[in-house]
């Protein structure tokens, strides 16, 4: 049986080692240590202070000081880095990685960590992309959550879904109680411009055109449709960057609909505002899953 | 002492008449029971089962079949359906409205029915606008709540800050726990162009530009930056009709960062993309409140 069938459950997983403790890595330790306690668990940050915070929240964890001691003996390694630095770490932790050991990340977007991944990682060792769909508008270990994972996708990406690294990596992310759902990379990043990249320039764009003063008297719809606005610049100026023509395809998708929409309120065509809002109101259902409420107010 | 100096406080109000019962009318109503408990209090629907409804949920209201019923002997009007109903309820209502009677809307523009009132309502009765920033994507009574206004900012319009209406308005806002700003009808609708019309075109664009499946992939992100694409198209048409002068600027100034942007993407440009964003989560700061986070993730 050639090893890339040979699967083996969370419970066999022996050492887990995440790279980067903000949001989402610290949320990944504190995950693992509550749904496979028997993993050893590695850190590693390339701050002291959140070093020194992390080891106070998860004393069972080791947290080292150098990045090249974090990946010794470890089966699982995941990134949780900015997607910038994935390249250089594939480098670094490549000639030390343990053979058949799996790496993943918690990237973004996924065909440029594909890349890296190919042309840094040895042979002997398994990638595949994870992109968990949770996380926050806030940064930093202080943010971060055991249930954080909860009851989200996580898309996995590769080109073959019975790949060792895609099958240990499903049955972990199954751990953590999320739905798993396998893809190739290039779709990835084709839907996640549209779902995720997309909302975040719009958010951006809509702070950036409004005056400041103004801004006192936005409610809990400016508030909610702005929040991803507030997320860190440098994370996701590396998604934009790694997705930008994905990205321009989604942002003249908008600009097309925005333009038409913009006629309609420019000639006062009030079948066609309305249209373009019921729409909007239908096609949303999707999101929150609710059945329509065709209701009047008055 | 001139009229529009005379003063009373909420508990010298007799009786208060809310015109529509959805989601902000009868919050108003629920409202008022619970801030001033000796007020009469009397409500209309078109709707016969809105009032039904309404009785059950309010059984010291009184609720009545006939709008002409509704304002008679009543200090205060409040009308809460969808703005393009406000003229014709108006010249309905106006003849029958008892001399020195304090007449109000919470519509989300404020320059047409300053105009309407002008035309419609007789020289005897006291108009200024309202609009309490609260509000949520669903509409109808079942959603009402009597928190609604709760810590809002509700926003008074007219030319004179002295007169009667807005000195009933404001002590009758403050009993209901909002922050009562004053302003001219032509501010308001500029500024709520940007910090409330223009959000909604942008998060019924956005959905509008993704494809359906897609969506499934969403996560608190979208769902956020989209959430009031769900509200009623028929009021957010009205919305945009009566402001539409002010939503083209709004538009405008958005379409114009946002190819700005999108020039900063196409180019890769690092430095440009990252400033961009920073610029508006700092911008943000001023709704959240909080102090600006500069940690790093790694």
């Amino acid at each position: 049986m050639p090893f890339f069938f040979k699967v083996f459950a969370v419970k066999e997983l022996k050492q887990l080692t995440v790279i980067g403790l903000g949001l989402l890595g610290y949320s990944l330790l504190l995950a693992a240590a509550r749904a496979a306690p028997t993993v050893r668990l590695v850190g590693y940050s390339r701050r002291a202070l959140t070093r020194r915070r992390a080891r106070r929240g998860l004393p069972q964890a080791r947290i080292v000081e150098r990045i090249e001691e974090s990946v010794e003996g470890s089966d699982l390694v995941i990134l949780a880095s900015p997607i910038c630095t994935f390249e250089k770490i594939f480098k670094t932790i490549g000639p030390l990685l343990p053979p058949r050991c799996v790496v993943t990340d918690v990237g973004s977007t996924k065909v440029m960590p594909h890349r890296w991944a190919a042309g840094a990682l040895p042979p002997e060792v398994f990638y595949t992309g994870s992109h968990p769909i949770a996380g926050s508008e806030k940064k930093g270990i202080e943010y971060a959550r055991a249930d954080l994972f909860d009851r989200s996708i996580c898309i996995l990406t590769g080109q073959n879904k019975r790949a060792k690294a895609a099958l240990v990596l499903k049955r972990f992310w199954s751990a953590l109680n999320c739905s798993v759902v396998f893809m190739s990379p290039a779709r990835h990043d084709r839907i996640l411009a549209g779902v995720s990249h997309l909302p975040h320039v719009v958010a951006a764009t809509l702070i950036n055109s409004l005056a400041k003063p103004d801004l006192a008297f936005g409610g809990a719809g400016l508030c909610d449709t702005s929040r991803v606005a507030s997320g860190p610049s440098d994370v996701w100026t590396d998604v934009i960057l790694t997705n930008s023509g994905n990205l321009l395809k989604a942002m003249d998708r908008f600009a097309c609909e925005w333009s038409s929409l913009r006629q309609a309120v420019a000639r006062g065509d009030r079948a066609a505002i309305e249209r373009s809002l019921r729409a909007a109101g239908r096609k949303r259902l999707v999101l929150t899953g609710k059945k329509e409420k065709a209701e009047e107010v008055l």
